[in-house]
């Protein structure tokens, strides 16, 4: 776990923050990690002095490209937390113009605004159903194509010999396929890859992740997951649902669109982070919703992932934009399905009918289900400690977009040909029978009225698959074709998961649960002489995916909820719980979620739902960011303008004072403003003293601010005239004149609750006379995390 | 909705406050609210003088009787918001003695402490399905001796004529056993009346309410249900459970009961405010999961009504507690009845099986089921208007606790009769089919074979009616039946809600709810020729049922996933989240729901989600109260005392300041201290200057904080000598060194999103240079609410 170079597909491009384009001043230090203090308890931290010294590989290789914007190669370290990533802003600015507006409006203007919000919910669930339906329809539609196509020459080549043509067939079209996904993905939007889920559950908790919810990743997203699905990868269309969803509701909430240079004027109002990041919110869950036809699962994963404050009204518009989500997915493909009115494909994957009788099971099978999720919690560790090893392999050496479109096309044709290879050499013949559910059953070298049982779990959109183990009767696999499977499709997911394409790993994680489930299923059947007993290996399948998708991904109550709501039986709730429940404790021990993972090598700043259990004897004198750069409340432009062109302190958000002493004596608080209200000021030429200019002194309004939401431009786009330098700014009104403040002997958990429950992003720490003396912000709060060793300090860099 | 007198019986006890016993200093004012401030937006506050002046009603009877410590009879106004009422502490006292504590502790023994949390929960949920069980096996005995005595009573009584008899068994048998429930509840514990939602609707939202947690509450909770439901009120057992978990919670996670006189020396670490109502929290989710067999709801509904910082591991531990508790439920009733191993009793109440095919709705139905949700809506409003007019003339005229008795007493019997007549005068006979689910069907005047179908709906627990409205095939029930059987049970059930009886109003809501939805099925089939287009009635009576109990109670999210968990069908939650959001947008337009309704009527400061909207131009300065009293760090004991002592302020939280000023200017702010810690203080006397006394000066542990926890002895039992009083107390150690403060120029939501987020106490006013100007509570904010006439402000009283 040596620090290594990487390529930072998440990191800001020029037009999204200051910073991007600069040189970042890297220092190539060697000094090795030094005891800060030595505590009775055991615990002891490790730190480097921040911001300066940054432990480097020594291979940097800057493969600059500022025409094409293309992100730096940065040096990276899962031990690092990264300074780019800005905090997302829950807390409300209350400067005076806004108290203003507030007070301004009428109790009717209030329930406008709510009504709107409950109208931009529903079309955050209609849209996101729409787009749930058009993945589906068109997967649907070319997958036919494809398998259709290579069925008849398989046909074709099995009498007269020469199969190695249909496999080169196969392969050949997998591959296509998957370039066109891999090269929109790794050359117009790599934040597209990947399910999404690790981004939007970072955005949920209040880091900007850049380009992520803007509508090129959006279209790309789509057309990118259509390709994967069909270029036959071990992927689902479902977590990218989640980001599609969360997508939409970015868009719609703000009423214009900034890459289509659309602005509809509507929606004004929602134009900052805390009514963006709200609705997000409720795009996520609409996107599960659709996904897994789970409106109350949506709700969950939205709180689970995203909410630290619960709120009634929100939550209920939370659950409508699912609800309207999943309606609208099964209304249309109802349609299409030329049945309408049948309400009964409430998400892309569809579980099946799981009846109660057939499938009940008995207290007795209860430890064999805890049994299960154990062996789901091994799996999933070690499925994501090899994706980890194969994230760092690919962050080292497959960086360029030409090699990772290369490797794209690699899986596609490796999986074909292991598919192929396993269907030739199965010897598993099932009879095919009148009511069989196999789309496109192969009968290769089985017997007229037979076919490929191999081929049911392979030659399948993965969906098909997974409701093929749960519900096809008895003795339809036999045990060695579900063991090659499993142990198959396990390595090609994961080798999959983390390519330049967009896709989830929902479905494979669940594919490879059911397989060894139904195993364990017919095992046990075999191995009683009641087979009775063990009625239906089914409902092994359905406990072994639920185990093996809570080993990987570790997510609790929603997962739960989802898994419940996708069997459309809540009788499963306590087995499905149980073993969700052994599989997060059994895989946590050997390793996190593949989530978290790939949030921690993106050295994203997460804030966990509490501070380090350990954390006590830290405090806020101690976790501070200080000397804090103030600001007067009637400040020089110039001073302003070099503040924030300063590249190696790059703050956001600057403390207001009263007066700042001359001997860098700390001085009382009276407000704070961000660098992107300073930007805004210093565009509109807001200065008090123009001596000779022709200025236009208009006074700024809130609406002047929404209306550079959230692409505010950078400092150096912005010209000052030397003139211009010696007036002054008067930043009474448009500071918030009341941010929260902790006194320095503040507990660090204490800080967490109220940075965390708040949702902030500058929190003050003053003297008990109310002067200025330190600033938290979210890296100084996630860089304490409990290692092996106790309490550890992460280190900044500024990559 | 004049003031009226009433008696409180959520009201403190002499152990629970230092404020009982006192005679608190009412005053008769007849001064008229005058306008506050004009604001441009048409705002006008009313304000009366706080704490001085209160609108009282001639007739205040102080009927004391301080021996048994019953409550006193005081004035009441829903106007009014009662100062006796104290909030939970969720913020940690993250004092020197906690803060040592923390530091010392290894992260094994935190390890130790998130398992025992655990083993908790499953203990709680444990024990609430046993009582769950408990409930229901002696209710089903009890009621099915009581219906198979009066059936052999009317069989006999039908051929020879006067049924007259029948009738007086009838009515007497109940009145028998309601009357018991009821001499329970009003003469042992008043708190346990009524569904105990309302109750803990206010605990979970901060509000300690006296008595509510005992296990004495408990004990009547549980035999005063089985009375009532068997006595043939028109009640449920549902609600109830909700508050049996609270107070099981509430138990199991002390770790001793204080009733008994029991210390079990464990769980010493969770006997403060914020873990126990973590735990309650559970507790109630739990008793909703026994009661509907839906975990899952009860999560939601622990959140819905209690949770503001939302936690995930919390969650996910409320959860367990809640899959727990039906899972034992359904152990111990599949044991019962037979059948072990079999997991279909999930709840006390079972809806039964909604196939899917049979029941399935289309798109076309879904206009009509928002219309029955606006009927629902109206009906809600209607029940919850009337019962707010029985409610006001309860506390004005029937407040003895015998007069509550002989109520209780009459209407059981008046329930009994209507029945009776309803069944002797209807003609509505059905055949007994082979398969029928009646459990006692009469058949009175009908032919042989035939049974009379009113007594399905009346001879029954409301349990098995709804039940049969929900399943029994079409033409079970004619139009007129179900006509006048809503009409009754519809005003039964609003004279029942509110007796000195514990009972729930879910399940005649859904009883009501059932039998007009059932009828708008009937009429819908009779009216179209098409009758199959309108398959099911049963249908229609789910809709219905979801209709009527959502417009009465007004829960949202949590009730939709409770209908769809009891339905046991994920395939209904569009129609009942649309019908719930109907008839609470109906329903909110006349009146509020039941449950606020109670809580406003027993001036509760409740705090609800959000601050009002029109808010905004309120700040710290105009809603704190002030001036405060402050202690300084090293505090004669004397002065501490008499502070304590003095009733016309009763403050619960002091600022600690640095030097209280001899010409009343403000100080440092450098702590805060409760009540409580002064208390526990002042009986170990740890004092500093102990001339010529022979106190033991052992340091004093965060041990004996706990040992004291939650029922500290009033001030007055606490001698100080003379000596004594000339003392001093060192307040360093014990004091919140960190008080959340905020400064003066914030704006109220501001507050009160920091107070409602964080679910504080005290909220510490501070002036620009770090000095207390003054002090946010509860019910400082909870006094604003939006009426009909903009932004109002409540009064308060020491009442």
């Amino acid at each position: 776990m040596a620090n290594i170079t990487k390529k930072v597909s998440w990191s800001s491009r020029g037009d999204e923050s200051a910073l991007v384009g600069e040189e970042t001043p890297l220092l190539n230090g060697s000094e090795q990690p030094r005891p800060l203090r030595q505590m009775s308890s055991g615990n002891t931290i490790f730190q480097i002095d921040r911001l300066s010294t940054v432990d480097l590989e020594e291979e940097i290789t800057t493969e600059e490209d500022p025409g094409r914007g293309r992100p730096n190669e940065i040096p990276h370290n899962e031990k690092l937390l990264s300074l780019k990533f800005e905090s997302l802003d829950y807390d409300n600015i209350e400067n005076q113009l806004f108290l203003e507006e507030e007070r301004r409006m009428s109790f009717m203007s209030f329930r406008c605004l709510e009504i709107s919000r409950w109208v931009i919910c529903g079309l955050i669930g209609f849209l996101t159903g729409l787009i749930a339906c058009f993945i589906d329809i068109v997967v649907e539609q070319l997958a036919g194509i494809k398998y259709k196509v290579i069925k008849e020459n398989i046909v074709k080549f099995t009498e007269a010999g020469g199969l190695s043509i249909s496999l080169i067939l196969w392969a050949g079209l997998n591959s296509s396929f998957v370039m066109l996904g891999a090269v929109m993905v790794a050359f117009f939007e790599p934040i597209a890859a990947g399910s999404g889920i690790p981004q939007i559950k970072c955005y949920l908790n209040g880091i900007k992740i850049p380009r992520v919810v803007r509508l090129k990743t959006l279209v790309i997203k789509v057309c990118g997951v259509i390709c994967s699905v069909v270029g036959g990868l071990a992927v689902g269309k479902e977590g990218p649902m989640i980001h599609s969803g969360a997508v939409v509701a970015a868009g719609v909430s703000q009423g214009r669109s900034t890459s289509l240079k659309r602005d509809f004027k509507i929606f004004e109002y929602f134009r900052r982070d805390t009514e963006k990041r709200d609705f997000v919110s409720a795009g996520a869950a609409a996107g599960v919703s659709a996904a897994f036809g789970a409106p109350v699962g949506g709700v969950l994963f939205a709180l689970e992932e995203g909410a630290s404050f619960w709120n009634q009204m929100l939550t209920w518009r939370i659950f409508f934009a699912s609800m309207i989500s999943t309606f609208t997915l099964n209304f249309f493909l109802s349609i299409y399905h030329n049945k309408p009115g049948d309400l009964s494909n409430p998400g892309l994957i569809n579980f099946g009918r799981f009846e109660s009788e057939a499938m009940a099971y008995n207290l007795y099978e209860i430890p064999l289900f805890i049994a299960m999720g154990a062996v789901g919690g091994i799996l999933g560790a070690l499925f994501n400690f090899l994706n980890y090893w194969l994230t760092i392999f690919r962050i080292r050496y497959v960086h360029r977009p030409c090699l990772q479109v290369m490797e794209a096309m690699l899986v596609a044709a490796v999986t074909a040909t292991v598919a192929f290879t396993m269907i030739y050499f199965s010897t598993d013949c099932q009879p095919l029978g009148p009511d069989h559910t196999e789309e496109y059953p192969l009968q290769l070298f089985c017997a007229d009225g037979e076919y490929n049982s191999m081929a049911t779990a392979f030659f399948n959109t993965p969906e098909r698959s997974v409701r093929s183990l749960f519900h096809n009767p008895r003795g339809t696999y036999n045990s060695l074709t579900l063991g090659l499977f499993t142990l198959t499709y396990f390595l090609l997911a994961c080798w999959t998961y983390g390519l330049a394409v967009s896709a989830g790993v929902f479905i494979p994680s669940l594919l490879i649960g059911a397989a060894w489930g139904r195993l364990c299923g017919i095992l046990l059947a075999s191995t009683t002489s009641t087979a009775s007993m063990w009625a239906d290996p089914g409902k092994y399948a359905l406990i072994g995916a639920a185990a093996q998708l809570g080993g990987i991904v570790r997510m609790t109550l929603s997962l739960t909820v989802i898994m419940v709501e996708a069997t459309g039986n809540v009788t499963y709730g306590l087995p499905i719980m149980l073993v969700l429940m052994t599989a997060k404790i059994v895989g946590d021990y050997f390793q996190e979620g593949l989530y978290d993972i790939h949030i921690k090598l993106q050295s994203v700043p997460f804030l966990h739902w509490e501070a380090p259990a350990t954390s006590h004897w830290l405090i806020a004198r101690e976790v501070m960011s200080s000397p804090v750069t103030c600001l007067n409340r009637i400040e020089k432009v110039g001073t302003i303008v070099d503040i924030l062109s300063n590249t190696s302190t790059n703050h956001n958000g600057f403390p207001v004072v009263v007066q700042v002493s001359a001997d860098d004596e700390p001085a009382k608080l009276c407000g704070l403003i961000l660098r992107s209200q300073l930007i805004v000021l210093l565009k509109h030429k807001v200065f008090v003293e123009l001596a000779r200019t022709r200025l236009t002194q208009r006074k700024l309004q809130l609406k002047d601010f929404r209306d550079a939401y959230p692409r505010f431009p950078p400092i150096q786009s912005i010209h000052v005239s030397q003139d211009e330098r010696e007036c002054m700014m008067d930043l009474t009104e448009f500071m918030n004149p009341t941010p929260y403040t902790v006194p320095l002997e503040t507990s660090l958990p204490r800080v967490f609750k109220l940075f965390r429950a708040l949702g902030l992003r500058h929190l003050v720490v003053v003297d008990d006379e109310n002067r200025v003396v330190g600033l938290v912000t979210r890296k100084d709060l996630a860089r304490y995390h409990l290692g092996k060793h106790g309490l550890e300090e992460l280190q900044l860099a500024q990559t």
